[in-house]
């Protein structure tokens, strides 16, 4: 691993690896490869879904915690030369027998493709943004919340291609929307329409989920392994503020996979020099703030104003176009002033309000450094994108040594 | 704010840029300042004992959200001309009377200083490693763990120096041990006996907890506002490992103010280039990790070299140097078998090991990106590190829409 190797690098950035290694062609003399994990068996590094964009001078993404890199890249020539293929790699005897489950262990399947054309419409589907001049991203809601899509790939099985003479090669492929839309994918052959229809109610499922996963489908004609891969946009961070500790709120958000934009406030300048790591700055008024988010339901607000009117005029504007998780930055105090001006204004905040306001801000880590205080709001952020609360995972069921050893295996 | 404005930076850089701008001179005659603040009226956006190092060429660290690097430079100016000089700066009018205890409103008291060999006594005490090639750190425990020390700084008051004939400067300084020794602080002018005295007790448990106030000191003869900076070594992450999982977890925990060493296992080379944030890398055999423990109280560590056998040697090299907490990275069913297998080796793990053990390693985010995952452990290192487990702050008190408005002020 060297620096040519963005391991580390989040989803939003291997899609933009992918997408610039598609390129501005027709994708059809791929020039990369990417490699996904498509299915796991036991607990695993990574889950199905993740990827690993390999091109000449740089690869992007991790599939493993590092033990396959080099078969993979082999892999990648292959592919590149015959087109898709699966390799499964079951690492289970490689160490020793209590080393299973992790990283280097473990069964895994790996489906290596030619970074061809047929990806490009479902990433023109997840794509949010694409810098900081493109105006284009601010859909309507209407639009802008039909952005799921999963892409079907087939991986193995013996089903026969339409026609029935042959069976479906590894790498066919086709797209759904979480609408059950189907859209083809060029240049790859396509899935057989019967494959397609018992497949389809699934794979918009899995779209509208985000989940990926390989699927067995069968139909009267055979049986087929397809791998449906779940797309969603990543979640956004929008941060409204201007001072030096918006920068490392910027920092931490953007490596931990968030799409960032800084709304400046108060006459600052929108000046993308301040906050490198954002991918927009945007001078947004205070009660304008919304006009910044693009797709309410998966953007994380964090209002680090500093200034109690602009905060408080912000968090109205952003509770009411619908984002599900709005931090103020400040002691509790603080906002409960906010909230008593806010009803002076005649503005009640619901039950529902409430619990999309996160107050003081962050996760309880202690820490009062700049940097640390980033990082738990970054941390808050991240989880609230999952549904999860950050309390400590060796707490969450219960403490280690009270636990029956129900699990262990017997030597 | 500019690239030369290193304003988030930890602790750990913001004392390094003291040091370097001390020099390697006799320190008398220095060229830059530093900004502490010494007290603040409410809540604010960092406590006593935040620095600020203002160099001609470069300033490092925050004192405030964002609001006083103009003033604060002009005082550097001052202090340079004239010696240490302390401010309040009253910022409750500044905007509206709701705007109060955070970042730009609130009173907050600054110290400003000359960078002088006064502070390099202190700073040695409390430094830890210093470089790849540093071999000095590895102290023996009875020396490391005397690294805690207070630097008292006469901030305001009448008392009258040692013979009575004026008072005592703002800035006039002593250094005191945790163990109550003290040490001179040239070339700043000392405290008088009587008023050492009658602080030095207060001040050696302030260097015990690490805790920075101004206190107000009695003596027969006067009264004097004394600022006891209490400073403690930085919290050390130790991770065991060589993958690329490695990277950014190093990257964060240098970020959130560890001082961070990798130890190698499993033969990888202790290639520095390979892990750039980490301020060490060591090659270490599992079973000689904790060789690379200097502080053991002070060092958090993470395992994730994800070989079984490695890290449970390791495991147990650490738990018996007496760090205070292990992550292990992976499931908990893992750990359980690791549990066995020390069993089989005759080593049971104690109530107390096992709660410095935690496994699944992170607290819940729910994010399976690699940074995502780096992201987790450090928030639960750092979180550890001050005895914090984690969650959301909003919910430390109940539920903000249950919670009586008790502390809001009628309009």
């Amino acid at each position: 691993m060297d620096e040519t190797d963005a391991w580390d690098a989040s989803t939003l950035s291997v899609r933009a690896a992918l997408r610039d290694a598609i390129g501005a062609g027709d994708g059809t003399d791929p020039r990369a490869a990417v490699a996904t994990v498509v299915s796991v068996d036991g607990s695993a590094y990574r889950r199905p879904g993740a990827k690993r964009v390999l091109a000449d001078e740089r690869a992007v993404g991790a599939i493993t915690a590092g033990c396959l890199e080099e078969p993979v890249a082999d892999l990648a020539e292959r592919a590149l030369a015959d087109g898709a293929v699966r390799e499964t790699f079951d690492l289970t005897g490689e160490d020793d027998t209590w080393s299973f489950g992790l990283g280097c262990n473990g069964v895994i399947d790996v489906l290596v493709e030619p970074a061809d054309g047929s990806f490009r419409p479902a990433l023109d589907r997840v794509r949010t943004g694409g810098g900081r001049t493109d105006a284009s991203r601010r859909l309507p809601d209407s639009q802008s919340d039909r952005t799921h899509a999963a892409l079907l790939t087939v991986v193995g099985g013996d089903h026969p291609v339409s026609g029935g003479d042959g069976t479906v090669p590894v790498g066919a492929r086709a797209l759904v929307g979480e609408d059950g839309s189907v859209a083809s994918a060029d240049p790859r052959p396509p899935l057989p329409d019967d494959l397609l229809a018992a497949v389809r109610d699934r794979a918009a499922a899995f779209a509208a989920a985000g989940r990926s996963d390989t699927v067995t489908v069968e139909t009267d004609r055979g049986t087929a392994a397809v791998f449906v891969d779940g797309l969603e946009p990543v979640p956004e961070l929008l941060v409204f503020g201007h001072g030096g500790d918006v920068r490392p709120v910027a920092r931490f958000a953007r490596d931990a996979g968030f799409r960032v934009t800084v709304a400046t406030s108060r006459g600052a300048r929108a000046d993308a020099e301040r906050f490198p790591a954002a991918h927009d700055v945007v001078a947004a008024r205070p009660p304008d703030v919304a006009d910044a988010v693009s797709r309410p339901a998966d953007t994380y607000a964090v209002l680090m104003s500093h200034n109690f009117v602009d905060d408080r005029l912000a968090l109205d504007a952003l509770l009411d176009c619908g984002v599900p998780y709005v931090g103020v930055m400040g002691p509790r105090k603080r906002f409960d002033q906010m909230r008593e001006a806010l009803a002076d204004d005649g503005v009640e905040l619901s039950d529902d309000e409430l619990d999309r306001i996160s107050t003081p801000v962050g996760l309880d880590l202690g820490g009062g450094e700049p940097a640390q205080i980033a990082l738990s709001v970054v941390a808050e952020a991240l989880a609230a994108s999952n549904g999860r609360t950050g309390g400590r995972l060796t707490d969450t069921e219960g403490p280690i040594h009270s636990r029956p050893d129900r699990d262990a295996d017997s030597d």
